[in-house]
């Protein structure tokens, strides 16, 4: 697959993921893709990404169960960035909100409690 | 303002750019933020970022009246991303483009034809 991207200089890829229009269009996250999660994702259908802390592949869901299945894929002008339309499986959030940007900042930068509930007990899905 | 948040090595944080749900909800692009460009942007209510080429703060639209106002704005939950809604005037893309994810890849990561016309002509738009 050449793709014709712009990896930096660590071979990675910035990944913002957002669910459909239909199902409200809201920005789930932003992980990171070397060309093995990017060839893996495109190939399985199923969004995976690289761990930078933990420097491996990982499938989203692969713990949690809360997949995150590809509708569409995008890129932009600099092809430095992609966008992937996803149906999301659960919560997309480790912490067990439907999105990873749950908290809001006010005008002087302080955070607002979260406007709605976590959908999931991160305790309940992730084993020690 | 002391938001906690993390900035990468060379001191930026991505901001993700998005319109308002009521405006269609479309992720417009990605860019980067150091500490200024952020106290900028929620001081003028107008979206700054900070270029890594050019190595200099920038407000969106400066150039081409495409201007950004901002109307929320969310971390996530690592807090070293951060997504803005904003209200796009003209088009985010320096392309002429409403988006700059305004190419599409098919699952063999081809680029398929834009299904959109450019909302203005750069040529009209950016002085030489």
């Amino acid at each position: 697959m050449d793709l014709n991207l712009k990896f930096d200089d660590r071979g990675l890829i910035p990944a913002i993921v957002q669910e459909s229009a239909e199902a409200g269009g809201r920005v789930l996250m932003m992980a990171w893709m070397n060309e093995d999660s990017l060839k893996h994702s495109v190939e399985t259908g199923y969004m995976h990404y690289w761990s930078r802390s933990r420097q491996n592949l990982w499938k989203k869901g692969e713990s949690s169960g809360h997949t995150q299945r590809i509708l569409r894929w995008f890129v932009d002008c600099d092809r430095d960035t992609l966008l992937f339309e996803v149906e999301q499986h659960g919560g997309a959030c480790h912490t067990g909100f439907a999105s990873c940007f749950y908290v809001e900042l006010d005008k002087a930068g302080n955070d607002l409690p979260p406007q709605e509930e976590p959908l999931f007990s991160p305790d309940s899905v992730y084993k020690a």
